[in-house]
C-alpha cells in the first residue's frame, strides 16, 4: 500500500452472515486486499452470536489494519422482528470499528448502487460485474462478500470528493 | 452479598437512554444495589453513540461485578427506522455482558410485567409501586431505571425456579 492510499473496510451486516471486504484506494485507483463472510452459530444465545460477529470483525481489523470503515444502512420492511434482528447485527458491526477508533461511514443501498453501477436500481449481477471490472483481483464466493466490497468502493468514491475532504478537515478541527 | 446470592444486571436498552439496575437475590430475598441511566451524545456518529453505550455498560459491570444479565426483548411497531435504531442499541447492550462472559437472558415486556406485578398488562405506575415494595432501598429518577430494575427482578424470579435450575445444569454439562 502506498502511503497516500487509504485502506477501507466495507461491511454488510447480518446476524447469520456478515460480509466484509477490504480494498486500498489512492483516490484514483482501487486495489483488492481481501474479503470474506463471518457467520454466527445459530444455536447460540443472541448475545453470544453478536459476540462472534464482533470478534470476527475485530480479528479482520487487527489483521488488515483498515483506516476507515463503511457499513450499509439497510431497512427490512418485511416485519419488525427481522428489522430488530438486523439492527442488532448492525450494532455489533458498527461497534467493532468504533472501538478501534476508525471513522465509520454509512451509505444507503441506493447510494451504493448509484456509485458502483451508476444507477440506483441496479441488479445484483450488474453490481458483481462492476466489482469484477473495478477490482479485477477480487475473489468472492457470495453475494454478502460482493455487497461488502461494493460498500467499500462506494466509500472510496465518496471520501475523495472535495466536499468529503472539507468535512473531514472540519471534523478533525473540532476534535 | 452472601455467597449463595447472585448479582443481576437488568438493562433497558435505548440509543438515547439506556436504563440499568443491579440487585442481589438469594432466591427468596432481593436487595437493591444500584441503578442509573446511560446516555449517548446525540450529535455523534451512530457508531460512536453505540460505543458510548457499550463502554457505559462495561464500566457498570466492572464496578459492580454482576454474574448474570437480563435484557428486555422489545418491539417498536411504529416504523422500521425506530425498530432498527432500537435493535442497534440492543446489539451494544447484549454485547457488553457477553464480552465479559456473563449469561444474558431475555424477557418480553409481558413476562416482566407478569412477574413483577402479576398481570401482563400492568401500568407503569403499578410496576414502579411494586419495585418500591420489593426493593425498598431503590432510588430511581426515571422510568428507564425502574424498567431496568423490573427486568432484573423478573430474571431473579425466573432463575430460581426448578426448571431454570435444571436448564442451567444441562447447559453447563454441555460446555
Amino acid at each position: 500500500m502506498k502511503t497516500s492510499a487509504i485502506r477501507i473496510l466495507g461491511l454488510d451486516p447480518g446476524l447469520r452472515r456478515t460480509g466484509w471486504g477490504i480494498l486500498d484506494s489512492d483516490g484514483v485507483r482501487l486495489s483488492y486486499v481481501a474479503s470474506g463472510v463471518i457467520t454466527s452459530p445459530s444455536g447460540d444465545d443472541l448475545a453470544y452470536r453478536l459476540r462472534a460477529l464482533f470478534e470476527g470483525i475485530n480479528g479482520i481489523i487487527a489483521s488488515f489494519s483498515p483506516r476507515e470503515a463503511a457499513v450499509e444502512e439497510t431497512f427490512v420492511n418485511e416485519n419488525p422482528r427481522s428489522t430488530l434482528k438486523l439492527g442488532q447485527a448492525r450494532g455489533a458491526a458498527l461497534l467493532a470499528p468504533a472501538m478501534r477508533g476508525l471513522q465509520v461511514a454509512e451509505y444507503t443501498p441506493n447510494q451504493i448502487k448509484k456509485t458502483v453501477v451508476g444507477a440506483g436500481h441496479a441488479q445484483k449481477q450488474q453490481i458483481q460485474a462492476m466489482i469484477g471490472f473495478l477490482l479485477p483481483k477480487a475473489k468472492f464466493d457470495s453475494a454478502d462478500e460482493a455487497d461488502a466490497l461494493a460498500i467499500a468502493i462506494c466509500h472510496a468514491n465518496h471520501r475523495f470528493t472535495p466536499q468529503a475532504a472539507a468535512l473531514r478537515l472540519m471534523k478533525e478541527a473540532r476534535t
